[in-house]
């Protein structure tokens, strides 16, 4: 048997996204930007995928601007937004559980000399709001920070952090990073206050190599690079068109039923959360319950060291992370687990679960049966 | 009948490239990023594509970065080497025929205070040598050519140009957009000179939204922009795995066999020639012979505006492009035709037909009957 457990780091592509895509590949192959039938075929899936994805946000279709995945797209909210407002002030917030496609730009941000707050966050991983009322003043142009925490799960306060940068720094952007929401808990970037925010096609069921940035009507951003003039210059290039009608089917069914989806998925997830406990030396990192997304356990086993457990589930067939698998660096310490305060013999001994849709209980099942044989063997042979 | 000559715009992904992308997207969908065996499975993909474009290149693996298309490897040669060596010198060479994707960026850059040399070309569309030499000095540190013009084939002398770039400015990085070169002529970046060369998959009968840049070994880049830190940090982001492992094998497929297929291509273009010059007001831009590259052929009508012309042979099943359709500003004036001095009445009667190994002499036949029938007719109705 097989579980792959590991959907927070990459998903397989939908049958509906993966059909889409083949036929946009080898027979609406057009250009986008020509003038004949087959450009405009070719411009039409923009069109109809933009539709599928802005109904999806209570958005408009011209906010949707489609890029090469997650990582470009909060690279182009975050140095687009600075470069476009870069006049108004001279500070920027986030916080220390962001993904490298956050943490990367603000580092190179400061070395070109911007003031770059970092927000602490509690040992449940919930950015303090109390830290985030001191940070901001007059100067901040831009507050960004993710929806869910893609190593705990947890749920961050957007609308009430939203609605405390609105009253003390009306004039900063607010950019969330949804990467690990979108397709799992409703996502509105109207509701939550949020002027841009990103999403990833391969986290949905989508291909790789596509992605969106949402950007709210009149947000004044700058293109990260330059070209033809397409997407009305802030995102030049030949418009990667069957990947794009690919992750608008993906976003139309990953938000199909999503309500209940969601319910399944916290129901599998707070089962293999209750046995999980079960096995000694074994606890759970994050807020849990409805503080949580229904898709990620950051599961630490005292004793055993991430890549060992990694490796011995793998060989039952059973796939999950060590750390986050969005980093090159497969060694790095996790920022999160650091950021909450786990336990410094913990760092090591943490892998996640990550679960989709169609995650099935067999499979949970299996990765615990597994995982209970395997835990007390390894930690055995641990050099103390 | 229907006969796509648009070749140069974008085209058709091969079977072999699409049943690859297929396989990996549903079957080998893991992260290169993960520890486990499907994580490993997809760096393999990656690594294995990275051999048959290196050895296309007489390259080494390690030189050739992917992104997500020509423009972004436009734009990273562009800004990734000028903001590496910025300390080195303010002064960056391009020409006045280059893509969008290129002199976008060097108007950025002449924004940031950059001093940029446009070099002027002949009516073949050749790069002025004598303009290079004197423009070369020792504050160069970037000069910018393509290899083959997107608009009108002309094939410009790299190697001849890079001799004189080294001698003249010795610390100057070449970068060489080989967009419309690869895969249809001999593409060698160490016998061209080259320090950086793009690629774009859509060209090349590899998917949308993917191509490379080479860049070669101990030439110092930035990247333009950041994240986990995949591929050494010059290009982070999840790599989009079934895209690289198409183009790896589009690669491999259009350089089989090149020098026949580029024979074959060639007498399909002088026969196409050859008869399109019998119709008359029929004129044909560009150098020719195999000072020209066998697969564009910019053909002028006089009294026929583009549009018109294309719309008409497009009601015939015949694709071509008004321009160079890789502007989403479909109605620019070119900068290639107004560069080599192409009469005024004629900038915006010209259409560009362009083909692939593919394309066959039915094809291109029936294009020209089709020509025939539409221009003195459509001549007619043009207002004077």
């Amino acid at each position: 048997m097989e579980a792959y457990l590991d959907n927070s780091a990459t998903t397989r592509c939908s049958r509906r996204a993966a059909d889409i895509m083949l036929r946009v590949l080898t027979e609406d192959y057009g250009n986008p930007s020509s003038l004949h039938r087959l450009g405009m075929k070719a411009e039409n899936e923009i069109k109809e995928a933009k539709k599928k994805i802005a109904k999806t946000l209570k958005a408009a279709e011209k906010e949707i601007i489609f890029t090469s995945g997650g990582t470009e797209a909060n690279n182009l909210a975050v140095f687009g937004s600075v470069e476009a407002n870069k006049r108004a002030g001279n500070h920027i917030i986030t916080t220390a559980i962001e993904h490298a496609s956050v943490l990367q730009p603000m580092q190179r941000l400061k070395e070109l000399g911007y003031r770059v707050t970092c927000l602490p966050v509690d040992s449940d991983g919930v950015i303090r709001m109390d830290a985030l009322e001191e940070a901001l003043d007059g100067e901040t142009i831009l507050v960004s920070m993710m929806h869910v925490n893609n190593e705990i799960g947890t749920i961050e306060p957007i609308e009430a952090a939203s609605e405390l940068i609105r009253k003390k720094a009306p004039h900063a952007l607010i950019h969330v990073d949804a990467i690990q929401s979108y397709g799992k808990l409703s996502v509105c970037p109207k509701r939550m206050g949020a002027d841009l925010l990103s999403v990833s096609g391969h986290k949905i069921h989508a291909p790789k190599g596509v992605g969106f940035l949402y950007c709210r009507d009149k947000t004044k951003i700058k293109p990260i690079w330059y070209g033809g003039g397409q997407q009305s210059g802030m995102r030049p290039g030949t418009e990667n068109v069957p990947a794009i009608a690919a992750l608008g089917e993906a976003a139309a069914e990953c938000t199909e039923h999503l309500a209940e989806k969601a319910g399944a998925m916290y129901a599998l997830r707070d089962g293999f959360i209750r046995e999980a406990v079960k096995i000694p030396g074994v606890t759970v990192n994050g807020p849990g319950g409805r503080n949580a997304a229904p898709h990620i356990v950051s599961v630490s086993v005292e004793g055993v060291r991430s890549e060992v457990l990694l490796h011995s589930l793998e060989e039952a067939g059973v796939y999950v992370s060590a750390g986050s698998a969005c980093s090159s660096n497969k060694h790095a310490v996790s920022g999160t687990l650091t950021a909450i305060g786990l336990k410094r013999e913990l760092l090591d001994s943490t892998v996640r679960f990550s679960f989709c849709a169609g995650t099935t209980e067999e499979e949970t099942e299996y990765a615990l049966r597994r995982m209970a044989e395997i835990i007390p063997f390894r930690r055995k042979f641990t050099r103390k």
